[in-house]
């Protein structure tokens, strides 16, 4: 199995000790005289102020609100950490703050909030929206990141959940290559999700809205099915659109015969076995961090021709990065007030073509590719029109 | 009368518009190799997070929170121009975020609320502190500045009104050196201010703190006295220490005889006459903005020997741009919790001191000279012990 040599954890804590974090904020104006003063400050000022006032829209020209992003968690599902508060939450939302600058040179400031109450949470974003371009909320507990969600559509500024829809368009976009290299039909595919969190649940969403058919969940309790009384109200509706054949059991049941398997869920959950069981040549994205459902050498040698996982150090890297700095690029430079799925799909198919000749090896551009975010930012924009 | 012959405004707009705003965000970690992502974001950010996780006081180590404000206002009193709503307001936000950073090299982030409701305001600024080493309240309208300011002090994060202190801070360094270009003490002296908004209750409290024991205050109806019925619980509580006589009347009335006018009101509320029937040698505020009380000129002639103004082009620019930089510098540096008494008695000495020898047209230090707040915030730190 592979690990990883070097001990990342104990340079990350010197790293980030040395450096006190990850950013600081970096005037875009001068003040070494008065007559800088008089213009940046006071009495300059106030005609800026004042445009602003007569036109609110003016704050998108005449501010660096246009560009600004505000990170919000409640530290609530923090990486595979957990539930470990909104100080420690921190240094995780400092390196999206950090992504988004060098992906897509957006300013994106980390909130991380004293509070886990929905309403609470809802409010203080309604309270903060007059400062940010947009919202990216980032790892909120499911399921209650799709309330708060869905309860600010109508701020008048993108709000977009990344662990559901910045996971749920670089799965598509792997998908729709590893369909390509495999030779499948997306109506024809049954895919299986193990993790029915916020990434399972909004990708499911997006690959039916992208044409599956056939896509079933399986939590820590097993299938998602009419069987189960235990369904939250979230994984209940979901229901209307998946497990066609109300399948029941557990995640072994659910791979039998599947031609993709997608892990959000836990170190080590699938065996060699369960991927062996699943149609020719089948797709699994074992997604769970750091340590994935099984590792790619052991899905490969089960008989999965193309692998993917959220890790860096293997190929097929399923990751989210991929995504939030051109979605936000794109909705930023074209002033959208919501991230629509047409928006997400066109996202996910901008990524997609990013590969020019897809291979098993080669399903997703690479995180760090530059080019990445300004093409997802163009055909997000495009798509808002 | 003097008056600018350049156009700041329109040469205001125009920068504003070009550089779309003043502030942006600067990562101080790389992320081009994979290396950098795995230290400063996954998996090595897990190490970090768990280290804040296990002590919560490493975020202000770990992360840049132990160098970041958040300049926090409900847009209800922005400069001289009144209540003019959230988004008008964040030129005014930026424009301090940059005197942040130059002068005392702090991430300040601006943050512009959509509700001017008290118990919003405070309740949000709770959500907001894990993100903070503190926090600047800014143009906040009197009286809900004082609610919203004391409830939050049993934050664990220094929490200071600027409008308030920063004003108070810098009145009283002017007067100190005021006092000792006229040969006055300071419990001999007589004070009036116009203006019983945020920074004239606060200048008071602070002047009496240095030992003042003369202090009458003039709002826009007449003297706070004991025969209004019409006053606020703030304004009323000051009588306990201020009018000591119980005078009443207007501000004619309140400026007859006394040693020192400071104007925190409105254009042209002081006349020549009412100067000239002051004390001898008597000392001038007129800070309101941009247009002062009175003239320096007029004040002058009317025979003022000190007379300061709130603008960069005359003599004695009395400005809490002096006082804020420094303060967070001394409480982010000491670690403190909250800005106490103390510490602004240290920082209006230590400002006041800046000056080494006090004449009528220099009572305090220059706005944009780079030692002040660094000089405030060694003497902050220094009394913070």
């Amino acid at each position: 199995m592979a690990e990883r040599s070097r001990d990342y954890g104990k340079e990350a804590i010197e790293r980030h000790r040395e450096s006190r974090g990850k950013i600081s904020i970096a005037p875009k104006m001068k003040v070494e005289t008065l007559d800088d003063l008089s213009i940046a400050y006071t009495p300059g000022v106030a005609a800026v102020c004042m445009a602003i006032a007569e036109d609110e829209s003016e704050s998108f020209h005449l501010t660096n609100r246009a560009n600004t992003v505000a990170i919000v968690t409640d530290g609530s599902a923090v990486l595979g950490l957990g539930n470990i508060g909104a100080e420690a939450a921190m240094p995780v939302m400092e390196g999206k703050s950090i992504l988004f600058k060098s992906l897509a040179d957006i300013d994106a400031f980390p909130i991380c909030l004293a509070t886990q109450d929905n309403d609470a949470i809802i409010q203080t974003v309604r309270n903060l929206a007059p400062s940010f371009g947009g919202i990216n909320l980032e790892d909120i507990a499911a399921p209650r990141c799709f309330v708060i969600e869905d309860a600010l559509q109508d701020l008048g500024i993108p709000v977009f959940h990344d662990d559901q829809h910045g996971t749920a368009i670089a799965v598509l976009a792997g998908v729709i290559n590893s369909l390509l290299v495999t030779g499948r039909k997306i109506e024809d595919t049954k895919f299986v999700f193990a993790g029915a969190g916020a990434g399972g649940i909004a990708s499911t969403k997006l690959l039916l809205d992208h044409g599956a058919t056939n896509v079933t969940l399986v939590d820590s309790t097993g299938i998602i099915s009419r069987n189960r009384s235990d369904l939250t109200s979230v994984k209940s509706a979901m229901l209307d659109t998946t497990n066609p054949e109300n399948t029941h059991g557990g995640i072994a049941d659910a791979m039998r015969g599947a031609d993709v398997f997608i892990g959000l869920s836990a170190a080590g959950a699938v065996s060699a076995e369960m991927v062996s069981s699943m149609a020719k040549d089948s797709i699994v994205f074992a997604m769970a961090n750091p340590v994935p459902e099984i590792w790619p050498d052991d899905a490969r040698a089960a008989g999965a021709a193309v692998v993917g996982t959220g890790r860096s150090d293997f190929p097929n890297q399923i990751n989210n990065s991929l995504v939030f700095p051109g979605i936000f690029r794109g909705a930023l430079d074209c002033h959208a007030t919501r991230v629509t799925t047409r928006m997400k799909l066109a996202a996910a198919g901008a990524l997609a073509a990013l590969v020019k000749e897809p291979t098993p090896e080669n399903v997703i551009p690479w995180s760090l590719d530059r080019q990445v975010a300004q093409t997802v930012a163009a055909a997000v924009a495009r798509s808002s029109a």
